[in-house]
Order: structure tokens, then C-alpha cells, then sequence
């Protein structure tokens, strides 16, 4: 499957992303984006603004793969030196070019004090022998070179510049340049399964995949994603030994499955809620607000969720919540029925269908010999249901509050 | 300065990474500290799991620099295959080794269902000429070879195990190894100022800075760091001469400076109410909970942090915080008086001394003429004083989130 398709190799040119100034989100995009049009990715390299060192790298990118995409360093500044390397690497010499100039101009007119200057004028200059795609939303254009069957593009390192090139121009012409075939991709998610447990549950289905399917195991705390790629001329084949797989699956691992799509937990249940047409509300004390932060990312989430209660003290629970102060004496806040309690009472204050509650040990400090940290209680309530479970996680308060966020949600999955 | 220090790469391994399935956090994260420590680094690699690829970056890297960190690959499962390629890179053999089994068995005591099988075994198995580090927070050891004069290390891909790797004993084994020279930094964090004014602003101090002192600039939504990094044998002479910069930076920015050291904003608010032995609550709309996630990420954040109102809807505001509804009629909930009310309430149901509250229009839908997406209102208050402005802040839901929420902590600091 691998042989069959077009290889694509990036290579970002920029101090900033060696010296840790920038997170390079540029390539991951690129990747997902290149991915989902058929093409295999070679490599991803960082490499300084320093002419040997980006020849260097073209070099052996040109050895293994078909096309050569840059971003970054064609800015108007002198640090940016990406055209004059490629120029000198091709032997080619540099032409002004009326429609680059033009283009700038266009883009100068929208907007407030920008006049043309030398420095903007100079990047109207571009390799003779480049095909130029004009950058609709920035200055500096795209430089297009085929090279003994080889494609090699530079463009803007500017997130939304690359977008734009990439999305309208860069993968229209790569497909239709090398014709490349369709791909499916497939994601199945698991709970409940740490990763080496799984492979060994799965290893006799993975063992027998057909070999135009392929398996990627993508996990992140408590949760691994299942992914399925294919490749193929016949599309329609490939999705029924696709779904015969899948079926397959949904055998041997039953309710540790929570989704058939690349989705996030939340966005799923808020995609339940919705369509069941109920609300939900929390009561937090160890995840501290992160259930409603993580509903609240999603764009409309108020058309299911109501509020919550980040109840981080005793007297949260006991004032505002009304747990009982005996119970948290006696059984105390880390308590199957201090949650119960905080869930129930945020339903009915929030007057909602269900309701979430987590109380637990988040770490470092506040553990005990019988709730060391990581002991986590859940409830989840609906009218006529009541959830609770204790949960231990592990000894790092980030990863206890991601993990009994994950816990919660998929318990009130099960509510559902 | 630069030539004196020593060289690393980063090799990251894993087909994730190259289809697109997870952005590469980690070379950032680890290229961040790096820098910060003393190093130099010389690019950055993304490659598959597969055994040519690894042993041909592998080479590349070990001709341009001094270390190379691989990351990821070391998991339990079949496709994770950097420790068989290394092995045979460097002729070595995999011996058993008791240690990581006990660290191995340690961890799975900790957690729910997590049972020792043959593939958790293998994980014991490493490499007779490497160095084992015990991974305290999870399965896979991390190895350190030494080879020529040269440090290659092999770490996992799940962020926090290596990062905890990396800080507690990657990079001081690195340092004491090579016997890096003292590097001092300053962080001086600016808020309210587009990354091109504050580059004008400053250019003249920028410009002058002595030969000693680089400068990086770290903006992130709404703040930007200034670091300040020097590299000396005198240590003493150099904080001398940094004093005296971070002096005229002072004068020159004045108020929009709010702190003087590389910590994020609900750290130093923490400190501040921990220092005056106050209390502070929230009552959050638009930030959704964001604010009592940023204080609840801080372990021991029960001594400043009492709780939360998420009042995500118009109910939660007038059942649970006492909004007039009139005004919630009459201005809307994105509103002063309503904001005002919020705040005042919340710290009179909680007696907490200081309250912040939040109310605004995050996005993507929701706007109005009047009130475009991005309008936020905010109000902090204390016994004897209440503060609320308004801001706009621009279209995206994440970003309007994340700024609300510094904006807000930053007007907390302002009352306290």
C-alpha cells in the first residue's frame, strides 16, 4: 500500500521553532491535510534560516521523496533567505514578475499606512524558472519548480497564508500532477484499556487485516484511538472490508468502544445531549472546572449545557450544594455519598435532565494511607438513575484531572 | 556565544506525527528548555517507525551535533521499534533488567485493572551498554548511550513522561556532562501591546543591548514575554549588567509590565492572595470555567480558591446568583450590571474576599451589531471597591476564552 503512493517530504525554515519560540502547528496541519488527499508523508524537518543547512536538507528529502513542500523564510526581511538559496541550489536567476507586484499593491490598498517600500517591491523578483502562484492573503508568492520529475514548492511560514495556499492551490495541483488515488480512514476509540492490554486483546484480528488496510494505535491519557487507513481505486470495496473489520472489532471489544468517529468525548456527548434534546450541570471539586471548560469549548454548547458548580471548599458543598455536614465529617468530601449528593443537588438547582459530580485527591499533597492521590469519586445522575464509582488514577494532578474529566463523561455516556 | 555551546538534535519518532494525528508538542517543549539550559539546537527531525529511516537521521544527526534526543517508539506494541533499532545500530544485546520491572510493577499497583503481561515484561528488556533512567510516571525506560564522545538518548513520546524525564534527568546529566557555563535568564512579561508596536517601542534599548545579553521575544494570546538570556563565567558581573537593562525596560513600559519572572498569571495571583491570606471566587459566563481550571491547575490552590459559579445560562444568573432578571432583560447578560451583580454575589455566597465575574460573547455565533463576537465584560470586586470594564477582544472562540481570562486575573491583580 506504502509503495503505491506519492511521497511528500516538508521542511520548516525558521529559528524561532529551534529556539522554542513557536509551537510548529504549520506541519501537523499540513500533514493532516496531505494525508487526507492520499499522500504519504517522508519526513518532517526543522532546520535553521542558513543556506547550507537548507540545501543540505532539500538534498536528502529529493532522495526519498516526490515532492519537497517549504514554508517559512521569504519574508521581506534579510534573516529570510529561502528564495536566494533555492535560486543559487537551481542555477536560476531571479526576473521581476508585474503580477507579484500587482498583487501587493491590491493587498496594500485594503489596508491602513502600508505603503510600497524597497524591501516589498524586491519580493515582486522571483526564480525564472518557477511557476508563480499568486498568495492571495499575503506578499510573498508561492514558487512552483519541477525538477527531473521532482516537485519542490516554497511557501509562507504564516499559518493562514499556508492555509490558504495549501487548501486552494498547492493540493489541487499535487493530485492533479500525480493522479493520485482515493484513501478512507477509519477511527475506533477505546476506554478502560492501558495500551500493551489492548494490543494483546487485538493482536489475532490485527495479525489477519488485509493487507490494503493499515493500523495505527494513537493513544493519550486513557484513551487510545484505533485508526484505520486504506487506499485504494475502488472505493466501495474497500468500505465494505472496511466495515467487515470494524464489525469484527466491535466484537472482541463490545462497550470498551465509546466511538466510531475521530471525535472528542465531549463533543460527543454534547452531540447526544442535543439530539436527545436534554441538559446537563456539574458539581467539581477535584477536576475544578475542567468538565465545564471542556463543554464551553464547543461552539453552542449552551443548547445542552447549563452550568456548573466548582465546589472546591467544604463550604461550597455544604452552603451551596447542601451536602450534608455530617456526611462530609463522617465519610468525608473524597465519599461515595458526598458525590451522590452534589450531583443530585446540582440537577435539581439547575433543574437539568443529568448531572455530573467528582470529589478526589488531585494531587501532590491531600493524600492518605486508605485515599492515597488519585482516589477519585464520580456520580452521574438522571431522574431516575444514580451512577457512583471510585477511581484510582495516578500521582500527578494534570493527568488525575484530565483522566476523572474523561471518567465522568463517559459515565454519563452510560446514563444516556 | 553561540559556537561555545554544545549541539542537540531532536529525532521524534512515530507515524503519528507524519499523518497528522498529533501535533508535535514535545520538540518545542524540550527545544524551549534546551535553550534555556545552554544548548544549542541544530534541527529538529520527524520520522516513521521504520529502522532505515531512524539509523539514517540518526547518523546525519550524530555529524552536527553533540547529543541526540530521540522521543517516542518505546511503547509495549509491535510497531514501536526504536529500542530494537538502536540495539542493532550500536551491536548491542537486550539483557533483563530487575529495576524496571519493580518500577513497572510499582505503577500498575497504583491503578484499577492494569495487569503485568508479556508485553509490559519486554519493557524490562534493555540494551547491555546503555545507561537505564528510571521512568517514574511510566513503563518504558529511558536509555543513555554514550558512543564516541557523543550522548544519544531515547525517551518516550507521551508528554508528560518525558518532560519529567527531561527536567529531573536528561538535561542536569547533559549539563554535568558537559559542564555547561552558568546561564542566566530574566522574564519580563508585558500585556496589552501587538508584537510590532512593542518591537518599535523597544527597538532603541533592543539595539543597545550589551554583546552579552540576548533577547527572545515569547508572545502568546494577549502576552508576550521578553527573555533576556546571558552566557558567562562571571556570574555576578552579568546580573549586574542585567539589573541595569531590565531598569531602562522598566521605565520604558511602565505599567504594562506585570511581572518580572517567567510565571504564568494564576501562579502569581495565587501567590498574591496566599501572601495577604485572601480568598477569591468566580462567576463565569463566557469563560466557561476557565478561570477556576487556571486556578485549580496549581497544587494547594484550596488555600486562595474557594469555588465557581459556572452560570452558563440566564437561569443559572438569576436563580442561583440573584441577577435582576429585569436587567438581564433590559441590558442583556453581557452587560456592566449584570457582570457587577455576578461578582458581587458570588463573593457574598462564598465570603470570600475578592470575586471576579465574567460575561461575554465567545463565539462563533451570538453577535450582534452592538455586541460583535469578542465583546466581553468583566468586574472584580473586593469589600470596598468594584472594577468592570469592557473589552473586545477579535472572532475566535478559543482565543476570546484564554484572553478573558488573563484579562480578568489581570484586573483581580489590580484590586488586590
Amino acid at each position: 500500500m506504502k509503495t503505491n503512493r506519492v511521497k511528500v517530504e516538508i521542511i520548516t525554515i525558521g529559528d524561532e521553532i529551534l529556539i522554542g519560540q513557536i509551537v510548529d502547528t504549520n506541519s501537523a496541519w499540513m500533514a493532516t491535510e496531505l494525508n487526507k488527499s492520499g499522500f504519504e508523508l517522508a519526513q518532517i524537518t526543522s532546520v535553521h534560516d542558513e543556506p547550507n543547512h537548507i540545501v543540505e536538507s532539500l538534498k536528502l528529502a529529493l532522495n526519498r521523496a516526490d515532492v519537497v513542500l517549504f514554508t517559512g523564510g521569504i519574508g521581506p526581511t534579510n534573516d529570510d533567505i529561502t528564495k536566494k538559496t533555492l535560486c543559487s541550489f537551481f542555477g536560476s536567476k531571479l526576473i521581476f514578475n508585474e503580477s507579484v507586484l500587482q498583487n501587493i499593491s491590491r493587498l496594500f490598498k485594503t489596508r491602513t499606512n502600508f505603503v510600497l517600500n524597497d524591501l516589498t517591491r524586491a519580493q515582486a523578483m522571483v526564480p525564472d524558472d518557477c511557476t508563480v502562484i499568486q498568495n492571495l492573503v499575503g506578499t510573498a508568492p508561492i514558487m512552483w519548480f519541477e525538477k527531473d520529475g521532482k516537485i519542490i514548492v516554497s511557501m509562507p511560514g504564516v499559518p493562514y497564508e499556508m492555509k490558504d495556499a495549501m487548501s486552494n492551490e498547492i493540493i489541487p495541483r499535487l493530485q492533479s500532477h500525480f493522479n493520485t488515488p482515493a484513501l478512507l480512514h477509519r477511527t475506533v476509540q477505546v476506554y478502560g484499556y492501558p495500551e500493551s492490554t489492548l494490543a494483546l486483546k487485538i493482536a489475532d484480528w490485527e495479525n489477519a487485516l488485509p493487507e490494503c488496510i493499515s493500523l495505527a494505535y494513537l493513544p493519550s491519557s486513557g484513551i487510545i484511538k484505533l485508526r484505520l487507513s486504506g487506499l485504494s481505486d475502488d472505493v466501495l470495496a474497500l468500505e465494505f472490508i472496511m466495515n467487515q473489520q470494524i464489525d469484527k472489532l466491535s466484537q472482541l471489544l463490545g462497550t470498551a468502544i465509546f466511538a466510531y468517529e475521530d471525535i472528542s468525548i465531549e463533543q460527543l456527548i454534547g452531540n447526544l445531549l442535543v439530539a436527545k434534546g436534554k441538559m446537563v450541570s456539574t458539581a467539581e471539586s477535584c477536576t475544578g472546572g475542567n468538565i465545564a471548560r471542556s463543554f464551553t469549548s464547543i461552539p453552542g454548547s449552551s443548547r445542552f449545557f447549563k452550568g456548573s458548580f466548582v465546589a472546591y471548599s467544604n463550604d461550597f458543598k455544604a452552603d451551596i450544594l447542601h451536602v450534608s455536614p455530617f456526611d462530609l465529617e463522617k465519610y468525608g468530601a473524597v465519599s461515595q455519598p458526598v458525590v451522590e449528593q452534589m450531583a443530585s443537588e446540582a440537577r435539581k438547582l439547575l433543574k437539568t435532565d443529568v448531572a455530573i459530580a467528582t470529589s478526589g485527591i488531585a494531587g501532590p499533597t491531600g493524600g492518605t494511607p486508605e485515599k492515597p492521590v488519585g482516589t477519585v469519586w464520580i456520580a452521574v445522575c438522571s431522574d431516575n438513575r444514580m451512577i457512583s464509582r471510585e477511581f484510582h488514577f495516578g500521582s500527578l494532578r494534570e493527568q488525575n484531572i484530565l483522566r476523572a474529566t474523561q471518567a465522568a463523561l463517559l459515565m454519563l455516556k452510560e446514563i444516556l
